[in-house]
């Protein structure tokens, strides 16, 4: 593992970005969005994921070019003022995810809270940079994408759910923001891979094998295709809320429209809800409240001694940190590439 | 059991509203929700949880006559009219959930999307009624409250999270609404008492035993108070932002604030949220995504032959319609407690 300054990873990945047809400010930000999700420890959905990206701009299923247009509701209309539906265009999912954060965030501005549904938009990437964007603003958040097909609903074996990302978010004023990123399924098939490469059992059940039993072999699963929804019957039930939810608001597609392979999933559905507590709530109770409650999952007794339960985000500012400090971790080989401007190998 | 017919349940539950101190439309909206809760199937939360909301209004943590107040945003407020902040003043839980959501759909009405946050209100008995409401008034719908500590966080063996329903609603034209209503637990304790009775092992890992192992034996997880939450590290970090949103934005208490006595669970936050799609996406539109979303999964290969993957809520109907048709099924001993006014010795 080689560990790369921050500014040079970011710089590589602009010069990536505007290589791949993005020009100018959306070059940056797009390239920015991807090493921040490095540098703040989430591998999987940053650098690592970039080549997957640029295939997609490769066989036209995402536009560099392509702008966000609103569709329905938002200023002029007289009902609808503090909501809006946007096209996507197939655009770059991760500068329209930020694009309807900062405007969820505008209008939580005008009205106390905003939303955003979006259809026909592309993979964001991480769906946590948007709820630290939101935080960052200090307001809080919820958002959430719809995905390929690849989670067997609870009482069926074969692939009708997404696993369909949710990030929560709730601002502090010291930035140490909690900020929940999980996925509907109880493991990806990316960490299946990783633990059946090394031989590893999964810590809890992951899924069934083809004999219908849950199971802790990583290998089993890959074999079934049945992964497990989180708590079983409960994420299966919460997977399809979050579809209808984002794809009959925005009138995009929801997940059983969403071509099943995985190099061209596309035309997904999205949507960001941002509120501004700014005058809701006095900013002291809430850091009061915050405080309490955190204090009291830290303070629970650990399993592993002097191991304490952690809130959502917290390992982010200590990665963070770090590798800011020691540069970013990145694959040889995946470095290699992108200096090289080379992506296809990678995916 | 018995079964008795809808109307005889409500109107018993109107003169026991009344008895309790209760009056007018209010008596007659706190009975309804609870008749229409068992009506509906849901029997943990309806008729049979009445004593102890009997009990709250006895030993005080409940007031009868209190309503709820608002402290902030909301209408006059120059940047905050979508969003409200309440005081419950500790009144009736459902009632105040109920108006919180009303207002929720009329802020909906004028801005596309209207929230309310709740301090200091008291336990909503069945989630799901405020999905339906919002549903029935053609409205998406999130809601949440926090509980008492019930639940370890993932790491710790003693409990600092809430179970938290959480609530969804997508609401369909033909009155099939898609409800979903699930704790942060992966079974509640009330059933694992009933698997304990009956000799019965959980289906899937219900929580650890007093060894630290994840177990299905449900006497073992009462033993130990270790229940499980829903996709274990993933539904602690999600109660932990639902418990953070609710009380930092009402200004109410976390979860860590809430006396731990399930006859004394008084002071607890909640949030309601409601979307009024009216001008957003042409209604066709929705109907055709939700029907093609709903077909995908049913036409998943069931486990069991003949018996498709289900949505949230679609037994609700099914149940709704036999109860209505059958008489409402109500436990003999719970029955005539209520024609006494008798309600101590239920809880």
């Amino acid at each position: 593992m080689l560990r790369i300054p921050y500014d040079e990873l970011q710089s590589a990945l602009v010069r990536a970005c505007e290589h791949l047809g993005l020009r100018g400010e959306r070059a940056r930000l797009c390239a920015r969005l991807v090493a921040e999700t490095t540098r703040d420890g989430v591998y999987t959905h940053g650098l690592n994921r970039f080549p997957r990206f640029a295939v997609t701009v490769a066989n036209g299923c995402t536009s560099v070019t392509a702008l966000p247009t609103v569709l329905g509701g938002g200023a002029g209309t007289s009902n609808s003022p503090a909501i809006e539906r946007w096209n996507g265009n197939l655009g770059v999912g991760n500068l329209n995810a930020y694009a309807a954060m900062e405007r969820a965030i505008e209008l939580a501005r005008g009205f106390g809270l905003g939303a955003v549904a979006v259809a026909n938009t592309n993979h964001w990437m991480r769906g946590g940079s948007y709820g630290w964007q939101a935080a960052e603003a200090g307001c809080f958040a919820m958002c959430w994408t719809n995905t390929l097909a690849n989670l067997p609903p609870w009482g069926a074996s074969t692939p009708a759910l997404g696993n369909n990302p949710l990030v929560i978010a709730a601002p502090r004023s010291n930035g140490a923001h909690v900020v929940l990123d999980m996925a509907m399924s109880q493991f990806s098939y990316g960490t299946l891979t990783s633990y059946a490469r090394r031989g590893a059992q999964l810590p809890v059940p992951g899924g069934f094998d083809q004999a219908g039993e849950l199971t802790r072999d990583p290998a089993a699963i890959e074999a079934s295709k049945r992964a497990l929804p989180v708590g079983y019957w409960k994420g299966s039930g919460l997977s399809m809320l979050l579809d209808l939810f984002a794809a009959m608001l925005s009138g995009g597609r929801a997940v059983n429209e969403i071509p099943a392979d995985s190099l061209r999933e596309s035309g997904l559905s999205q949507f960001f809800l941002a509120i501004n507590p700014a005058d809701l709530a006095a900013r002291a109770d809430m850091e009061r409240i915050a405080d309490g409650a955190i204090a009291a999952v830290r303070d629970a007794a650990p399993i592993v001694p002097g191991q304490p339960a952690r809130y959502p985000g917290e390992r982010t500012l200590y990665l963070r940190e770090e590798n800011l400090r020691l540069g970013v971790p990145v694959d040889p080989d995946v470095w290699q590439g992108l200096m090289a401007l080379r992506f296809e190998k990678w995916t």
